[in-house]
């Protein structure tokens, strides 16, 4: 592997730095600062970013060190490797010398952003807050760098807008001051608030100033640069009235690539239950993969791992015939990724042990049926079989019920014949289908 | 007259309180109040008030001192007797024991009220914002009683808002936990927004929470009562949810009449120098008065005078086939209503002199011409006078061009002829229409 994210498993809680601290020297190695845009081209969604590869690569050269925003709602988040490509395009350049300004969202978190809600988020309690913080630094902690001092930065947007007991640097009338250069038209230009708009969503006065919010966190984070999704572009654009405004340069954003999630849908999702989760163990990550759909194994390869793309073509023609086996090794590398070499051959040499494969895997596909569908016809709705190919699975004994399972994840099984499935309710049932097809019919 | 309003002339510029005071008592004598509802019914429009008269009758008998909400922005402002009308509905309430909780809102006027304007309106700088204190204070404190303690507590909403430089007592968090409860469909559904959106004239997302401002402002000055021009309605309504909150009874809201200018134009207004400003002089409220359309001389009377409702119907009788004469009573009751009888008299004698006759007066009805109009054209088109009206105009005499204005008013003119208004041009012409038709052409 190209980068080991293993080596900091420290938590960190007590890093913090000054926006005004003398700025380290960063590589000017040319061919080093290529090496890492090569990564980042397999990260980066560059003509969806608003700036340019070359304006970044001139950037990286100069030897100057870039702050890199790096904004996070402290909301109870499970990350998946899809978050992670932002992290590792940051660790990048981190790796490169350039420091992350890792900003919690204390402030903005009990506002809600209200990014891809369809209704309006309930505000969050601050115990809540202190115990999503932890939780969040611990799925990221293997990516990004917290252990050298001079590239990391700590620090909280109530540094600035307080809480709602206490001031912050922000006073009401300052905020009015930033409000009075935005206008409501700019504000519900957002895709999300006219999408509201039209169907008549409430979009409450809080989430609908989120931006300003974002965007002036990054005057006082003096950010030059963040790496964000498409549905951030809006709030990190905001960002650079204000930093004109103070006579800061306006920050480079740049856009990650989206790539969808294991069952072809638009991306990783919790409620999807199609990802790969961060703080899943080592084997939960090999395992989860293998559930991939064979169409996406050459995009997770590109995204997902950081192989060497000869590797990578080499497999793909050793394994060719083998779409198992070239899943494996995509399994393999993302594993390695995030836990190391070792970690990764004991995840696949369980995954081909007999014991494992009797297993249910630690993540199910929930699919949402109707009450009163049968098993017959949940396979058909929602797994979208055809009546051939429930027959044939059933002819192969590949359709079963499973009826217990233990604490270790093993588990007890019946096999399904056509009469079972057209009388029983598929509501709360486990279902198997073939090797590694375990859904939940809920 | 009814109420004299001529008793305090004092500065007040000492006089505070706190909300938490004890209450006084009220009247409570049913006659008393009924005597200052028939008051209130030539000044309130009950039908569009958010309370009836009914539920204001109810809490003026219950004895317990109600706290009125007189909240201004100080801008540079000329008040005239239009807007002396919720001024006076306020000081009856003020006779019959309730306390004023006149606010400054020295935060809001910084964010700018944008009610009525066409265009964004330019927040003011701090040192015009003392100015405009002081020149406000001045216009209403012949009609406010600011010399009984217990009626009267000053407040500036920096109290709670803070100004840019300081923190008032409100958190920008506690802010955002007000915005969390007002949806900005609810904010755009003001009629000034809507109208600025259909002409895609900016609206600044400042002026776009002027209303949540103004409406939290009641919970902070406790306010039970309200009285307001339609215009503020939206933003007096906004109040209800705060308070409910807050756990605050929600404050009554009466709305004022609307009574034409001067020239039968919409209302009165500094700009259309159609108005008796509060800030004229007995002889200049006369004189100005004396301009009234002969037609709304009615209305006039109803609104802005406190005479005896069976007074005016004689005058109407006696002075019937003599406008003049009815409108010199009008101007009359109207000086004696600010400054006590014996100015009023005084006013009219110098009217009615010869000098007073030969002097131009105070106010001049601008009215707007193209650059190449003519006089005769003007007279057409700016004054709306008939061809027919101008020919006899000119063979009565009354048709003049003032040529000359003397320091002390006195003028000297000449008169006009068909040849005359057919060749001159109109712009910068100052006329003499009759005996009191002073116009100048712009």
């Amino acid at each position: 592997m190209q980068n080991d994210m293993t080596q900091d498993k420290k938590t960190p809680t007590t890093a913090s730095g000054s926006a005004d601290a003398p700025r380290a020297a960063t590589e000017r190695d040319p061919a080093k600062i290529e090496a890492k845009l090569l990564m980042l081209d397999r990260l980066i969604d560059w003509p969806t970013s608003l700036t340019s590869r070359e304006d970044l690569n001139k950037a990286l050269s100069d030897g100057r060190q870039m702050r890199i925003k790096f904004g996070v709602d402290i909301t109870a988040r499970t990350l998946h490797i899809g978050h992670a490509v932002n992290l590792r395009a940051i660790r990048h350049l981190q790796d490169l010398g350039h420091k992350v300004v890792f900003m919690l969202g204390g402030f903005t978190t009990l506002v809600g952003d209200p990014t891809g809600k369809v209704v309006a988020r309930v505000a969050q309690d601050r115990d809540e807050v202190e115990e999503n913080k932890r939780a969040f630094i611990d799925q990221i902690k293997s990516i990004i760098r917290f252990d050298i001092p001079d590239r990391i930065e700590i620090r909280d947007n109530t540094e600035w807008w307080g809480t709602p007991e206490k001031h912050g640097r922000i006073t009401v009338g300052h905020l009015f001051e930033l409000l009075r250069t935005i206008t409501v038209t700019n504000l519900l230009s957002r895709d999300m608030f006219r999408e509201r708009m039209k169907k008549l969503d409430p979009i409450y006065a809080s989430e609908f100033l989120y931006p300003v919010l974002q965007g002036y966190d990054s005057v006082e984070m003096q950010s030059d640069l963040t790496i964000v999704g498409t549905d951030q572009m809006f709030n990190e654009k905001m960002a650079w009235e204000f930093q004109e405004a103070s006579g800061q340069v306006k920050q480079a954003v740049f856009c990650t690539k989206i790539t969808p999630g294991l069952d072809g849908r638009d991306k990783q999702s919790k409620s999807l239950g199609n990802y790969v989760g961060l703080a899943f163990s080592p084997q939960e990550k090999f395992n989860s993969t293998m559930l991939l759909l064979d169409g996406l194994v050459s995009q997770w390869f590109e995204v997902y791992t950081e192989a060497d793309p000869r590797q990578i073509s080499e497999w793909k023609t050793d394994f060719g015939a083998d779409p198992v086996a070239l899943k494996k090794r995509l399994a393999f590398c993302i594993v390695e990724l995030f836990h190391g070499r070792e970690e990764a051959e004991k995840a696949e040499s369980e995954f081909d042990s007999r014991k494992f494969k009797k297993k249910v895997p630690s993540v199910i596909g929930a699919k949402s049926v109707n009450p009163e569908d049968t098993v017959r016809k949940a396979l058909m709705t929602a797994l979208g079989r055809k009546a051939g190919d429930i027959r044939d699975a059933i002819s192969n004994n590949a359709l079963n019920l499973i009826t217990k399972v233990n604490d270790d994840g093993s588990y007890e099984e019946e096999k399904l014949d056509m009469v079972k499935i057209s009388a029983m309710k598929a509501k709360g049932a486990l279902i198997r289908w073939g090797k590694n097809g375990f859904y939940r019919f809920e």
